[in-house]
């Protein structure tokens, strides 16, 4: 210790920053960018850098013909962190139709050979090396857009939460028991005791409803040990979830996400064009069924609707992946499937008014895959218990939880959204790790 | 399982609710209101329920005599889970200026006896008892207007960030090596690997900004696995990160926190000041340092100050809890002190530009304790190298975090701030636990 960064806190002061997004703001005048040297092309006495930072991208032109040039122009190399001065200048061949008439760089901190090229339209690199060399991929500005997009997603889902009465919440997610079912955990030396982290927290937003908040969310991590590698697994990812007391069963569930989900939409159709358009992606096209109103349809009509149109013969309480996908196609991107079988859902899951060997419970596939689970959930103390006991569970196990029940408990459901899940699904994207800053997975801990 | 609750979808379908709140609104009309039986009161014909519903509580008058009553009326009891049907009668006496005359009650879920009261001014309840019975403490209005507001400081956490170009990221909670040092970590079996719980998103935060997003923030769930039990200790709490590229020191850092926690106080007085009447706060009079400029003290100066007024004499370096209470006491209530010595923060702390032996770093005490602390960054690879050899650790045991540096690293900075001890330290409440809806700790686990 004792000696000091290279960059010392002189080489920003004073200097007022201008965002490359907002250079247009200044046409003519002389302005300092802060940012990463993306591209570097040199043609003669003329040297032309494109500046990233977090705004977008900006060409800098340097002529030293003109006078304008220096060491760290001729030195400056690809990634490396920059400030740069120079005046704006409108050009209509370039992104934002301005350029900046470079007159000073200096490079901050400079970049390391780079492992692969991240200046190319798309980047041509193994999922492995880009996850190992995580700083540099998300620097490319797709993996930027998509992030901006999640971002937007998640708060897009808290605001619509916020006007529609919940309350934010965190529950715990070291845990004493499961909630979900004995497999896939994670185990937790908490101070000498066994503990667990948390698959979801369904216990706890139940109890949270059973406070007296009524209408909770909560944004936070979650966890499976699941021991698979495939594009839809992580094992670790962000959970949307809603608990909403005083409903009378899934359909309120469904109508509130549906309505959340418009609103969603329209805000990153208003809100994120460019994001989008850097994506190709066009969300009125991928998933049409947003606009309106999601399908609803129980899981033996779209196991029958398989089997007619696609010869599909699936087990009994079952979609494999590719039902799911033929039936976002076949539904216009997305659909509610109602219904599940009693076996194929949790204890606490409420049995369907009619069909007793059906559930009051719901799944929303959205290109392709399931992004949500939700349903109405058992709120009275004495059939939690018999379904627990039903599936060979003690009661005893989860006495904090079947106790709450025991206090004045309205009827209740909720949802569980992927937030990796519903971003890929929106954007199409491949593989959930493309959501994911930085995964865990069944070979991946680090970085 | 295959029985029903007793609670049927019927008990809702059909009825417009209409919540606590919002009674006055229909004055003269019938409404029926779901929600908790508060306190009931029988005299003679009469039979007096407070409703309590996420809204607030209100009166429910029944006059038997008038022939309004029934059995449910006789028997509902004590936090029973009830749907009432009545009258909106303007009456001066009551809370909100209205009650119901009621006529009708349905009684959705029974409560079973209490194992202490919550329909008094205020819990008279030991903590342990109220933390094992949380859905039951949880319910007493001043615990409501707690996590009203918690939930407002962090989602004015999240709107300042969102308008001074912060995104929000999420970085991995099971890691694989320790950020904060090697102590206090909780060891998790990570498919037969060890790993361990994050103790702060500090190195993630820190590779996002070099990511390019340059200022990102984040709420979520921190772990330290510290075998103590005092008020001020909680094993999981909520941070709330801020990672800022492109900084000139510490200063900035708490020039935003400032303008943060303005907004902040500006916000709660102005959108909660009925959750802030029943706690019994006054922000202005409780923090007047929040309403300007926040005092800025180094360390050593404190220190003298506590030596001078009150002959306090501590080792270097350090402040305790009573030199933290009385330092706010002296100063409006919140002070940054800063200038800490570099042995006493962490391997990533920036030196200060003038004293190598101190850090360019702060803390921000308020209303006694320590809510946040942060500094500028060590930003260059090779000074962070030799930090961390000088503290005797393998600099290749970090290689994801040190190699992030070697590709355009801008000079940065941040915070993190414990959301249960903000909300703490504004409310005046003497126990973590208070702000914390399901608290760990080295005797709890469940619920």
């Amino acid at each position: 210790m004792g000696q000091h960064d290279a960059t010392g806190p002189q080489c920003l002061g004073g200097e007022q920053r201008i965002l490359a997004a907002e250079a247009g703001l200044h046409e003519g005048r002389v302005i300092t960018l802060f940012g990463w040297a993306y591209r570097v092309r040199r043609m003669g006495a003329l040297t032309f850098v494109l500046l990233r930072d977090r705004s977008g991208i900006i060409q800098v032109v340097f002529d030293r013909s003109a006078g304008a040039g220096c060491d760290a122009v001729d030195e400056v190399g690809v990634e490396d962190a920059i400030t740069v001065t120079g005046a704006v200048r409108a050009e209509a061949r370039a992104q934002g139709g301005f350029e900046l008439v470079g007159a000073g760089l200096r490079v901050i901190s400079r970049a390391a050979t780079l492992p692969f090229e991240i200046n190319l339209p798309q980047l041509k690199v193994g999922q492995d090396l880009a996850l190992d060399h995580r700083v540099l991929s998300l620097r490319h500005p797709r993996s930027q857009a998509v992030f901006r997009i999640k971002a937007a997603i998640i708060q897009a889902f808290r605001d619509f939460s916020v006007r529609h009465g919940f309350i934010e919440v965190q529950t715990p997610k070291i845990v004493a028991t499961a909630t979900e079912g004995g497999a896939n955990l994670f185990p937790v030396d908490y101070l000498g005791r066994r503990a667990y982290l948390a698959q979801s927290p369904q216990f706890y937003k139940q109890m949270l409803v059973l406070s007296g908040f009524e209408r909770v969310f909560e944004v936070g991590p979650v966890y499976r040990a699941e021991p698979h590698n495939t594009s839809r697994h992580i094992n670790e990812f962000t959970s949307l979830d809603w608990e909403v007391g005083w409903i009378s069963g899934a359909t309120e569930v469904m109508d509130l996400e549906e309505a959340m989900l418009r609103e969603l939409v329209a805000k990153l159709r208003a809100e994120h064009a460019a994001d989008l358009a850097v994506l190709g992606v066009d969300l009125e096209t991928r998933m049409p069924a947003l606009g309106g109103r999601i399908p609803r349809m129980a899981l033996s009509d779209a196991q029958q609707l398989l089997a007619q149109r696609h010869g599909k013969q699936l087990p009994p309480g079952d979609l494999d992946p590719e039902g799911e996908r033929l039936l976002c196609e076949a539904l216009g991107g997305a659909v509610f499937v109602t219904d599940y079988p009693v076996e194929t859902r949790p204890a606490y899951a409420y049995p369907h008014p009619d069909r007793p060997a059906l559930t009051d419970s719901f799944d929303l596939l959205m290109g392709g895959i399931e992004v949500t689970t939700g349903g109405r959930r058992l709120s009275e103390r004495a059939a939690l218990e018999a379904s627990l006991v039903a599936r060979g569970l003690d009661p005893q196990a989860f006495a904090y939880y079947v106790e709450s029940f025991g206090y004045g408990s309205p009827p209740h459901g909720g949802l569980a959204i992927g937030a990796e899940r519903l971003t890929v699904a929106l954007l199409g994207l491949g593989n959930l790790r493309e959501a994911t800053f930085f995964p865990r997975d069944i070979d991946r801990l680090t970085p």
